[in-house]
């Protein structure tokens, strides 16, 4: 079937990026994979095919999709149904983020090998990030002696109320696009391919971006009302990148060089009591200004975070437990990570009747030790906005490098 | 808030369509509420405002909107009190539909009036349209002499597995629009104003629209991979909206002249099992090519479906249970609904691990006695489909007409 369904007809026309554009993506230098369809990094247009194969994995340094489809399984296989699982996912996950169907056995009295209901739709420039959790290096895979230091178990927060199956995983997969329904596709097929292989632990929809992705895209709102991702990492500057994000060779394992650690959290925000508190609450709380999101103080979004200005009275102009403050790098040893999260609204909780809704927070950084976790430790002790949230789901990930032509997932691990 | 909160500005160079693309929406005729913009019907423009008033609601004939958030609420006041409700909703709805934020006080000493998630982002086609469940006319708020007859209690339907958290309610507010955090900060804001008066019963994101609106826009996909609502009723043509979808003056209720009747149904698919059916069976299930979606024997998703067709060995060509030949007029005795679905993909189900997603159901109708519930009752007993289907929440409401200059919610009634 995969002939007549195939959606590659859809991307004639597609423009070529420029190379500068490219750079501009993190990909540099790295054959397109499919055909001559290529990546512009933060426009809107459907018909664009993000690269699959590059030294990093798309979908990290990737301008924010629109859509979110986070996707966490459970392995029950062995070592050689692992490693036959992730070559297969690999060349669905190269289809499909190029806009193709997956391929396979596609007789009339074969089940369709694409579950179909992105055909017709663009590629929407999907990507498909990969990761490895804590569990694959229990011993079940011979892999206990590759685990690397920095994919720790990561401690109890202060006000963690965690649900274990909305967490945790042996393998994760990061499905972005600007189309939802071509996200969903993807994890839904992948699902389907991991039959008797994994089976899905559970997966989140994210309804909207909350991230910005440098210079390109506007810093989008959450759904607190602020402006978030302000002050994130700019994907674009390379120099930032390699400090923060991408593991290089001083790590104990070699195959995570050009790979980074991935942290999710399912945090609901508690909206009726949020939207009960005054606007001066709110912006002390945060730290900016709720409109334009400037610091308080300040006057615009962009201007910098001045935590030494004093107002009346000596006081601190962004109060001592700001969230602004409690996150900025120079209240936590000058680490940073890359913000990559998505609101989510999954209806009402039956047991309170609060909406279960807020921010699906994830994040990728080089050394979760020296930077999720410390920086978590802080806000949940002492961030304004602490009391506002309730972290229900938790999961961290190693994600590997990309891979070169006819390397497949798990190159160099499995 | 409101002044500095204006999402207004965005609204300037925003067309102004024209009145044949008015007429084709069903608001011919209609004054557009909001200054100067109006609505393009089936268009992708983000600026594009819909009219908010008008003989009948939006977000009925209007072409579908990509993304959903239905929300039920419970009425915990009396009559008075859901009159201003009522009242409050719609000053709430007309700024919502038009792009701009809520008012209320806002100083900084008060919560602001709104949410603010949506403080930048365009119009992007919002509906929002109101609908009156049975419950409401228990006798609560003197409404017993005025529930219309059409607005029954739907029986129970073989295969039916409802979750009454997920189904019911006295009110219910359709959300749609372009962008998914648009549609969810209407029904944010929408829940935050009923505070006191009324809470959220539940609430539905729609992942992807899954019905055609008309000639304008093509009929996407649902989750099992077929065209859906490729022989939905065309909401550009008005005899047969008034034949099938809008009430005229031989009900009971002079109140719902200009409404019509939502039934909305939670539908699980089992996709599992439907992933692991031949490319033979699915076709023969829906009585329709998967790639094309042309009708089993024909060549074209627009070509007619022929019941009577008959093939090798004087067999049907569409088979005597197929899903279309079920739910098609012929055979139900002429009747047809107007479909206005969306795709749902809600996590895991825990019990089963099975992903909960499918079909959010939302259809309009003029009398559902003679419309949903004999056809369902026809398609739960006999459509090949059912076995893959189990419906998980239900709904009934009375969805008044639009509303005149002046008027508010529940104009007519309360």
């Amino acid at each position: 079937m995969s002939g007549r369904l195939s959606r590659r007809r859809l991307l004639a026309g597609t423009g070529v990026a420029s190379a500068a554009l490219l750079a501009g993506s993190g990909v540099a230098g790295v054959g397109v994979a499919i055909g001559a369809a290529a990546a512009t990094p933060a426009g809107d247009d459907p018909g664009a095919v993000l690269a699959f194969r590059g030294p990093h994995q798309g979908g990290i340094a990737t301008p924010p999709q629109k859509a979110l489809v986070f996707a966490a399984f459970d392995v029950t296989t062995d070592r050689a149904g692992l490693a036959a699982l992730l070559s297969q996912w690999t060349g669905a996950a190269e289809r499909l983020t190029a806009g193709q169907p997956v391929e396979g056995p596609d007789g009339p009295f074969d089940p369709p090998p694409d579950t179909g209901e992105a055909v017709g739709l663009p590629p929407s420039r999907l990507t498909l990030t990969l990761g490895f959790g804590p569990p694959l290096f229990d011993g079940r895979f011979g892999l206990s002696r590759r685990r690397p230091a920095a994919l720790v178990d990561l401690p109890a927060f202060a006000g963690d109320d965690l649900d274990p199956s909305l967490g945790g995983g042996d393998l994760c997969i990061q499905a972005c696009a600007d189309d939802p329904q071509v996200a969903f596709h993807a994890i839904h097929d992948l699902t389907r391919i991991a039959l008797g292989s994994a089976t899905i632990r559970y997966y989140q929809v994210g309804l909207a971006r909350t991230a910005s992705g440098g210079s390109a895209q506007p810093s989008p709102r959450n759904l607190l009302g602020f402006h978030d991702g302000t002050a994130n990492i700019n994907p674009d500057d390379r120099d930032v990148m390699d400090r923060f994000v991408w593991v290089d060779g001083s790590g104990d394992q070699r195959w995570m060089v050009g790979g980074t650690y991935l942290v999710v959290r399912r945090i609901r925000i508690h909206l009726e009591a949020w939207d009960r508190s005054t606007l001066a609450d709110q912006e002390r709380t945060i730290g900016r200004v709720k409109v334009s999101g400037a610091p308080l103080g300040s006057t615009r979004a962009s201007d910098p975070v001045d935590l030494g200005a004093v107002g009346y009275g000596g006081q601190p102009t962004i109060p001592a437990d700001a969230h602004i403050r409690m996150a900025a790098p120079a209240t936590n040893s000058g680490q940073a990570i890359l913000r990559r999260g998505y609101s989510f609204a999954d209806g009402v909780d039956p047991t309170t009747g609060e909406l279960d809704a807020g921010l699906y927070f994830l994040c990728f950084q080089k050394d979760p030790r020296l930077q999720f976790v410390p920086i978590q430790t802080r806000l949940a002790g002492n961030d304004a906005l602490t009391p506002y949230l309730l972290h229900t789901g938790s999961g961290i990930f190693a994600c590997p490098p990309g891979l070169a032509e006819g390397q497949t997932f798990g190159h160099g691990l499995v």
